[in-house]
């Protein structure tokens, strides 16, 4: 039972991410590799898989770089953990090709790992990239103005 | 994020032997491996851990085969579960020798996943091999005796 290797280093890039929003110069793929111990193929891929699904916004060239799309506050692990996860095929009767087992009519096993599953989804989803690093990121105050 | 094929299996043969608690001859390893279709001598390794972690009893020779070793309402899927996960690593921060990660000193990520198996964890807890088929099988109901 565990995360893919692409979903953690997907939440560790996001993660790196959030955690220098405020730099100035640009975050690189090559920099994040290295200090991670990532393969930087394999980063690279990750990295643009991230920026086709609207995490990460990606500039070639000189100057280019890294960083967040969306403000860190209002994205969720539970988001991430969606879109870089191959399946939640828990078991095999999740896999709507494979229907042949013969428990299948009385069986109440799929339900109860789905409804575990949601509940495992939930708490993922209760929690933000800005949740999870300790560099003062918050969530903007709200001004309330008063006239 | 998925179950082994392991503990799949595993939870199969138990649900089985719970549906075919009633029955008069002992049901067998090869006849649960071919109506699942799970090659045998997988199928046989997994019975053995079985045996050998409490769930099921097996006899060999003529007349053998495997049974039930606590009555199925009083197994949890969470238990078989623990029993047979090679491990709950979700992530690499989770295994004690990989402590090398940037992030660790100011990172949520592992608090937060181990949240999240806990709330999984808790529901399947909630559910036993009995609740899990359909066929009349039921916690016995108390017996109230007045003297």
């Amino acid at each position: 039972m565990r995360l893919t290797q692409r979903t953690d280093f997907a939440l560790r890039v996001l993660m790196h991410c959030a955690a220098h929003a405020r730099r100035e110069e640009p975050l690189t793929v090559k920099e994040i590799a290295e200090e991670y111990s990532i393969p930087l193929n394999h980063l690279t891929k990750i990295v643009q898989e991230l920026g086709a699904k609207g995490f990460l916004e990606t500039t070639r060239g000189r100057g280019g770089g890294l960083r967040l799309l969306r403000p860190a506050h209002t994205v969720t692990v539970g988001e991430v953990v969606r879109a870089t996860e191959q399946d939640f095929c828990m078991a095999e009767c999740f896999h709507p090709d494979q229907q042949a087992c013969v428990l299948l009519p009385h069986c109440r096993l799929k339900k109860t790992l789905e409804k575990a599953l949601s509940a495992w989804m939930r708490e993922l989803d209760a929690v933000t990239l800005a949740d999870l690093v300790h560099n003062g990121l918050r969530k903007p105050r709200k001004i309330h103005l008063h006239f």
